[in-house]
């Protein structure tokens, strides 16, 4: 089966993608894992459960004792008090050391379930079943995390998954909205290391709406290599593994400071990487071609502009107590030229006067 | 200086044993840790607080920014409530990747502190400054956790520490039964894996009363050495580190049918391994000369027998659904001979028989 081999130093493990793969879980564990499973614990989520649960649950055929627990779907269910309640469910239900977690959702059940499992008896296994196409950057590499009310994913811990089960046919139920989320973390891949495969999506996407199946396989293979390559670099982000939040720290100003959920990750990723890619032509002083960028993310139904009901001095400061920061300090990642990543760090003001730039006019002020 | 060296497949770090040794600690960070510290924040506890915290924040000559919290002294305090206030003040305090915690205190301490370490932005570095007798075990070897309502150290994680500094001076203002309740630990180690150690605490330790510091620093670094050896052969508890759990099994029991707190872990744990003893014994058809040791723990004011306001029947039950058992079995560690631990499962029928016999018996009945 089509597979993307994920090569983390604490474990290898591999990612399948293929339609109707979630109808087919409870079989392949069997193959996947290396000891004994005593008893498997799903989490989902409440959009999620009526799609598709049964189909996860009907593939273990009842081979061994399945459990189920339904979180809210949101952000807001990455919070300590859903741990708890994830908690409890476990150890009500009696899982053991030998027991596996099957986090079956986007990225926000994946993030609980695997920091669920990383510390339910000071760690079990998991497999993810990615649901968005946002899922596809989340459920790999091992990072998950709840929030805190002061922040974004600011409590967790890395644990790789035993196996990834993308079930692209599960990606046609998403709303629009959730596909653009998540397409910004593909043409990330793209800008930080694979420019053929930028221009391809440029070429083959210009909307979300039928894509056939076979390309969204192609795609996700190609967006899910270049992170595994970088995974396999450097697990623990102490290196490259920063270069994938490219477009990110303003992004989860941006996130932060309009309220979660307002507008998605991916929509603020995609501002975020427009920003970037700006920086990066002033800092470097070399031409990226930011407007063709911005023509062609303009015409997927991204907005570009940071909407005028932000503060600049408040992102900024956001800017400043990212957790890649150390204290005070912004470091982002720019690109010297398409495909060519780097971590530096800029001085406020610089970042300050651009933020102005790229704000929303108010047209009926 | 006298240290014990931890060399975790992880990380090795080492054991820094000397009397006044809280008053270095700020010193010793600079040789001790690889890169830059940013901050630090000092977790301890209400009754550990007024005694040392001055000297240990003192002894940073304000060289960097310290933070200090001070959670409730007591096992309650391993609760998620307390886990995510001290998150709170982690991140007010505006700790980075860069920021290091200091664990000053007993093993509810360490083990907090640890598991906030751990967690905090994807884990951060931590330091242990035990302040107990029974932190000499729980500080070593990177097992921290916090409590669930349904289960003692349920969630949590393996993080090692980068040193542990242990000043025995601070031992001294230990009530009687703390010494009480660290000293099996130490038992223990004699018998898992050292026998020359253990004739050599039969001889030396028959009171805590004065215990001379020198014997305290040399039987530390024996007791540590056992841990070490332990650790390093397995320090994810595949194999060898169950050897931990001599006595454990049935002290999980004790503590959580008589509610935490009201035995020590350590005179849960002397029960436990008088326990194990006889049903070595019975199984392997040896003489390990319990009699004798059951005298010594006497001598020393250890009860040998189980409570009678206990049900046997209930003990078996929680002996089952220990985290180290998969479910429904009981698996134990026993002592072929003295030195020669082995984990087998033993039969609930065996074990609910040899738990009546070691039943106190009611005098004014
Ligand atoms: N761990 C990582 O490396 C990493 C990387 C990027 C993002 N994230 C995290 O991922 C989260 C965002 O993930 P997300 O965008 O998948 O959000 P999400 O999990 O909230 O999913 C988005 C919405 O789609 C619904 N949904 C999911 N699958 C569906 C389907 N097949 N059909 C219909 N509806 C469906 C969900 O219920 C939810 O309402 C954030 O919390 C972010 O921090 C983590
Ligand atoms: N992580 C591990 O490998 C491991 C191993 C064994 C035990 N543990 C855990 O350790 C905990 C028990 O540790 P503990 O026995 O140290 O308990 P503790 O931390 O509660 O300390 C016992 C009591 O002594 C007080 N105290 C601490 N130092 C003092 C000092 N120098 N002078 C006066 N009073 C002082 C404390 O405030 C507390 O009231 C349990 O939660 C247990 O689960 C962990």
């Amino acid at each position: 089966m089509n597979h993307v081999l994920i090569e983390a130093k604490s474990k290898a493990y591999k990612v399948f993608i293929n339609t109707g793969l979630r109808s087919k879980i409870g079989e392949m564990m069997d193959s996947i894992m290396e000891s004994h499973v005593s008893s498997v614990l799903v989490i989902t989520d409440s959009s999620v459960a009526p799609l598709y649960l049964d189909d996860v649950v009907g593939s273990f055929h009842e081979k061994l004792p399945i459990y189920t627990t339904v979180i809210k779907s949101g952000e807001a269910s990455k919070s300590f008090e859903v741990y708890e309640q994830v908690m409890t469910k476990a150890l009500e239900s009696g899982l053991d050391r030998k027991s596996v977690i099957v986090a079956l959702g986007g990225g926000v059940v994946g993030d609980l379930a695997g920091f669920v499992a990383s510390t339910y008896m000071r760690g079990i296994r998991f497999v993810q079943v990615p649901t968005t196409l946002l899922a596809h950057d989340s459920s790999v590499g091992g990072k998950v995390a709840i929030n805190h009310p002061l922040g974004k994913n600011m409590v967790g811990s890395f644990h790789q998954p035993e196996a990834v089960f993308y079930d692209t046919e599960a990606l046609y139920s998403l709303p629009e909205k959730e596909w653009r989320s998540g397409f910004a973390e593909v043409i990330k891949h793209g800008f930080i290391r694979n420019h053929t495969f930028l221009n391809w999506l440029q070429e083959e996407v210009t909307s979300f709406e039928e894509l056939p199946v076979e390309l969204v396989n192609q795609m996700l293979e190609k967006s899910l290599a270049v992170k595994a390559n970088i995974v396999a670099e450097d697990e623990l982000e102490s290196g490259v593994r920063a270069y994938l939040n490219f477009g990110h720290t303003l992004a989860h100003a941006i996130e932060s400071e309009s309220g979660y959920g307002v507008v998605t990750h991916g929509e603020a990723v995609a501002i975020g990487m427009i920003f970037a890619l700006k920086l990066s032509e002033q800092i470097f002083e070399v031409d990226l071609d930011v407007k063709r960028y911005e023509e062609w993310f303009k015409q997927l139904g991204y907005n570009t502009k940071i909407s005028n009901q932000l503060q600049v001095s408040r992102l900024v400061t956001k800017m400043q107590n990212d957790k890649k920061a150390e204290a005070g300090t912004i470091r982002m990642v720019l690109l010297r030229k398409i495909e060519e990543a780097i971590l530096i760090e800029v001085p406020p003001n610089t970042i300050e006067q651009l933020l102005v730039e790229q704000m929303e006019v108010e047209i009926n002020g």
